[in-house]
């Protein structure tokens, strides 16, 4: 098999180590080279003949601009902890819970227009009247309480440190000055801004990508004043730092209704991307994804003018740019990179539009990893922490390919590692054949499936973040697990329901606890939503139901879903119905449920007309089940995680859901291994998910071929 | 000291058993002896001296009239399952899910115009004209019906088996005619059955004592038709089984408005006793109460027209009796008795405003107990039995006594268990001494504590039934752990709150799962509650939040005394929010928490800020806490099991919030062991709570006094 050799990897170079940037972008096949936050370039590096990438944050950097323009700090509204009025003179500390070296309260006469102070006993705001804000003492005054109320203010705050800045200061210790982070919202920022890249583009020639990261918000990242509470809030998806009083006054201008403080604060509870989003969120967020685009646009299209290319980076100030939003196309980038952890990350950064799609390997080449364990020091084992994410990249990148791969940090650190720079070099010529066989596309089983929730495609693979910061919702579970089956997948909405999507899919997983954005909440009020549901499984859909899934309170069923699915769940009321018994279906459960699944168990779930056929079960209680509904089927689960036995089952459930059997072609009989057929070039590619070694066979249209495979192994065959 | 060695004892007596039943009416004391369901006293018993109690259900055993008057036969609301319209035309099968020898289609004109037809896909009800019933197919006909969309009918239906005939027959397998429950709410069936009870007191001379068992509405009792299904739905406090067309006619003259189907089919939940009542429930209960006790009066002053005594057991058709309702007196009754697993029971009997209070022990003289395990049957052991519940009852009866104890069943069953018949000897001096030492009232802690919810003192004690049916609430646990323990107890509702009832009490506690009647549901809502309650905890009061106290969703805090208790749970909007970390105050939870307590953790609770002392967490979530509030003190528990350490932890947790030393006198200092001291006679009684040897020390007023104790063992010193 033809091995393209070098190419599609990008290196982070480092000044003072160029003989082994050089040696190693040789022995990785790197075409292009790149900085680092925290590194840089020599001449001797950006003169070797690699293409060069340049890391740019637009929106830090600017101090001594944002100094002398402090109007134009990024803002986000804050609301203080609920305070007992005892008197009827209650004075409330604004800044009391907020990390002072992140915020400024914003009490400018344009600000305090959307500043509100709610009575959260009865949750009615107080009239502007009825409060007033001393500023010396920084204490919002409310001088005739109702007695034994609680009040909240919420109000505008400048945020003063740039959170990526602040978290690399805090967590590595770091004693530079504090980046202040810029709102371009305004003419006057977009021109000094513009300005400035202009100045850089001029100034690095040699720099053939600029990399952005990401655009201009940061991700919501809240701290408090107390070392013990120092995270108040992160949410990778949510737009409330995106927050000015220009902005309020541009939506209602352009929306023509008015947004207040509540709309963002929510009662303490901020927008949280796990939540569904009403209209007023939507709308804001489509507001500023537009002025995300139209100002980035310009910013592309002068790294165009000056013959570079434009990539931006899908993490850190991510928040407006929506690679799957509608408009993703406009802003002209050339190429979108993914830090991942995982596989669902992989597919998130290969389907989206862009013509360059490069994966940021983990592990960093830090000292430590994201969650404080030793990478490149002590302790640490680079190469099979690169083998852990590989495995699961990997799976991802055998069903949609990306262009490139690259890595992070700091390149000294790996000269202690012979190992891991073996490792990455095995790993880079692995990948270059894997891209190279998707020509002509991959066997996928006739299996189409909609991932069902109230984003849709636009949080298409992910929820928000990372693996790690969204383990606790069972979608992100099975997510992974979709990422390397051979089923086509797709992420619909509500509205996409309505609009005839179910007319292309075989199978809808609805997968969520109740009430959030995964499961739908009040989107299952719609009757018109569970009427489709039920027509489309009745005439041969199959629903995969997995925690709380169409779960809304107000009705004879909680599950919206429960005469599909057989099974619903009582949240209190039903206490005193009696609940159907059953028997177990050991037959069936034996050939649909691997052995070592599973399935983690939700209190109250019941049968709803004894009919569904009963998988598994804890305690008495059904964990999974099947129900026929008229010529399709309801699947429950009563909860998901991912491994790989999990995800085979997952698969298996699939297949029995759509009549295949389970002795297709291009499947391993091992649950531990995984296989990929390319029609085009006829290769076969088995994976080994473990890090023990298995042994499996694959049926092909030529016979059966048996693997036996190392630990992580990647085996590929012509058949 | 000196013993009342009988009298208070009711024994059941047994014709074909005369020489057995004087002996042991000799051996246990009995001053009465009584007949029991499907047993009969001979003339030699009846006159042999002692009192005679004679056991009636005045609505069974009527099945001529009955059949003569089907009209007049209870009836209920049912709702069908729901059916899906898979074309536009629809037809449900009335009877399809229900028990046919329970309940029988009421398709009379009067009682179809209450039925109903509901799209429960929109939850709207169908016009009336949009329906029809095939009255020989027993099937609804939707003609046009939206498709795809569920469809319910609510229907009446008569009960043509009275549930506790019918529950017997099933389970003790009788073949006997099926009891036939009359409906006394027409004035040709009251006329009827005042006649037959008139009849029947001429005809039973000696009878000193009517028992009635209970008035006339059984407890909510809906059985399926499928035997893996066959219990639908039974609560012990719901009214369900008490309506008719002729009592929603009267309600509407009465109370100004109609009730319809949905009212008491609430989308097919019914009316649980644990979930909050709205208003129409709460008048439709008033309005039953008022008829049952109206037409109830007139029974009872026909009984004593007799020159007999008139008491009511409290269990089976029980429904509309209310003992703890404000018009309980009005009834007339002589003795109010009431059978017990529990200690909660005892109180529930004690307290109630009636002459007599009786209790009827278990283990009844069965074969079977109520779970099916043996009791006077091979495999069986009923003094052990009887000694576990004592151990319940006993700790009850040392805080409030009852006048009598009594058995009931086959009394033959105890000919072979000598050592039964010995223990229920020695039980029954236990209970005359104890009882004869109430005299002058118990020592109590000057503690005053009530349990807040939505039933109030209605519901003082009991939740709905049986502590094996109601062990999944909190609640239920925490009023059996009171029903023994030296402080004062009361029951309050939300209305209570708000009219000054928390000026009377030092400790509130509010337990239960979120929405519930126990924790409160909408009640929350209500600012006016929320404020005073933060006022009186501020002011120095102390709240006891269990499991999901105060809960309700719409507002900043979750639980709405979150700034109380210090506490909150995240329901899924505060997932990306941080949390405090907390160091468990270690010295603090040694004091409080003794060994052994055992606290179930609730996923999601946090600190609100940060201030609360965590006494005991789980997987890093707090469990047990203490939180400071102005001069009070909010407590959370994150669930509570009864058991006697838990017990202990209760008392003490509660004796720590009123600033009450450990070290009080009248307390034992083994959580196994209770004592009781009575100051008109200086009696100590000490109780073994275990089934092991224990050994524990009292303060006393005289000094330390130390007791050894056998397993379940009454000690009684003059101190």
């Amino acid at each position: 098999m033809a091995e393209t050799l070098t190419g599609g990897f990008t290196l982070p170079g480092e000044a003072g180590y160029e003989g082994l940037t050089l040696e190693l972008a040789k022995k990785w096949g790197a075409d292009v080279i790149r900085d680092s936050d925290g590194t840089e370039l020599s001449d001797e590096i950006i003169n070797a003949g690699y293409g060069i990438y340049s890391t740019i944050c637009i929106i830090r950097y600017h101090n001594e601009w944002a100094k002398a323009h402090p109007q134009h700090l990024q803002q986000s509204f804050l609301m203080t902890q609920p305070v007992m009025a005892a008197q009827d003179c209650v004075e409330i500390e604004l800044m009391k819970d907020f990390f002072a070296e992140q915020f400024k309260v914003n009490d400018s006469a344009d600000a305090m227009r959307y500043w509100e102070v709610y009575d959260r006993t009865t949750d009615e705001k107080l009239a502007s009247d009825a409060w007033s804000y001393d500023a010396p003492s920084g204490k919002v005054v409310i001088s005739a309480a109702k007695k034994f109320h609680n009040y909240t203010v919420s109000f505008l705050a400048y945020r003063i440190w740039e959170e990526i800045s602040m978290y690399n200061h805090v967590t590595n210790s770091w004693d530079k000055e504090h980046l202040m982070p810029v709102d371009p919202r305004n003419k006057e920022a977009q021109d000094y801004l513009y300005g400035w890249m202009k100045n850089w583009c001029e100034t690095h020639p040699h720099t053939t990508v600029v990399r952005f990261t990401s655009m201009f918000y940061n991700f919501v990242w809240i701290w408090g004043s107390d070392e013990r509470n120092r995270n108040l809030f992160s949410d990778w998806g949510s737009y409330d730092f995106t927050v000015s009083p220009q902005a309020l006054d541009e939506f209602e201008k352009e929306y023509g209704y008015a947004l207040c403080a509540e709309d963002f604060i929510n009662q303490g509870k901020l927008h949280v991307t796990h939540m569904p989003a009403g209209k007023k969120q939507r709308d804001y967020m489509d507001f500023t994804n537009k002025f995300v685009i139209e100002y980035g646009k310009k910013l592309v299209d002068l790294v165009h003018e000056y013959g570079k290319k434009a990539y931006v980076f899908y993490d850190d100030s991510w928040v407006g740019v929506e690679p799957y939003g509608e408009r993703f196309e406009q802003f002209g980038f050339d190429g979108l990179i993914k830090c991942v952890f995982s596989g669902y990350e992989a597919r998130l950064c290969a389907g989206a539009k862009v013509e360059t799609h490069e994966l940021r390997l983990h592990p960093y080449l830090f000292p430590v990893g994201l969650g404080g364990a030793p990478t490149f020091a002590e302790g640490g084992d680079p190469t099979r922490d690169a083998k852990e994410y590989w495995v699961h990249v990997r799976r991802a990148l055998l069903r949609e390919p990306v262009d490139r791969l690259g890595l992070g940090g700091y390149l000294h650190l790996v000269e202690d590692y012979p190992d891991f720079c073996d490792y990455i070099e095995a790993l880079m010529k692995e990948f270059r054949t894997i891209k190279s066989m998707h020509g002509g596309g991959v066997y996928t089983l006739p299996v189409t499936v909609a991932v069902l929730h109230s984003w849709g495609s636009l949080r298409s693979w992910t929820l928000s973040g990372h693996f790690h910061e969204t383990y606790m919702h069972d979608l992100i579970h099975i997510n992974e697990s979709l990422a390397g089956l051979p089923v086509n997948v797709k992420f619909i909405d509500f509205e996409d329901v309505k609009n005839g999507a179910l007319n292309e899919v075989d199978i809808v997983i609805n997968a969520g606890k109740a009430g959030t954005a995964w499961s739908g909440g009040a989107a299952w009020t719609d009757a018109e939503v569970v009427a489709k549901m039920q027509e489309w499984v009745y005439q041969g859909g199959c629903m995969i139901g997995v925690g709380e899934p169409s779960a809304v309170e107000g009705y004879a069923d909680y599950f919206r879903m429960a005469q599909v699915l057989g099974v619903d769940k009582d949240t209190g009321a039903k206490v005193c119905h009696g609940k159907w018994q059953f028997d177990k279906n050991t037959t069936l459960a034996a050939e649909l449920i691997p052995q070592g699944a599973v399935i983690p168990a939700q209190n109250g779930v019941y049968l709803t007309d004894g009919t569904a056929e009963v998988l598994a079960e804890e305690n008495g209680i059904p964990t999974a089940t099947i129900h026929e509904f008229g010529k399709g089927k309801g699947i429950y689960l009563a909860g998901y995680q991912y491994s790989n036995v999990n995800t085979r089952m997952l698969l298996q459930l699939m297949m029995y859901a759509k009549g295949l059997d389970f002795d297709q072609n291009y499947l391993t009989d091992c649950e531990d291994t995984e296989c990929a057929y390319y029609p085009n070039s006829d290769k076969l590619v088995v994976i080994n998910n473990s890090d023990q070694e298995q042994h499996t066979t694959v049926n092909t249209e030529k016979g059966k071929m048996t693997f036996a495979l190392q630990p992580f192994e990647t085996q590929m065959k012509e058949i």
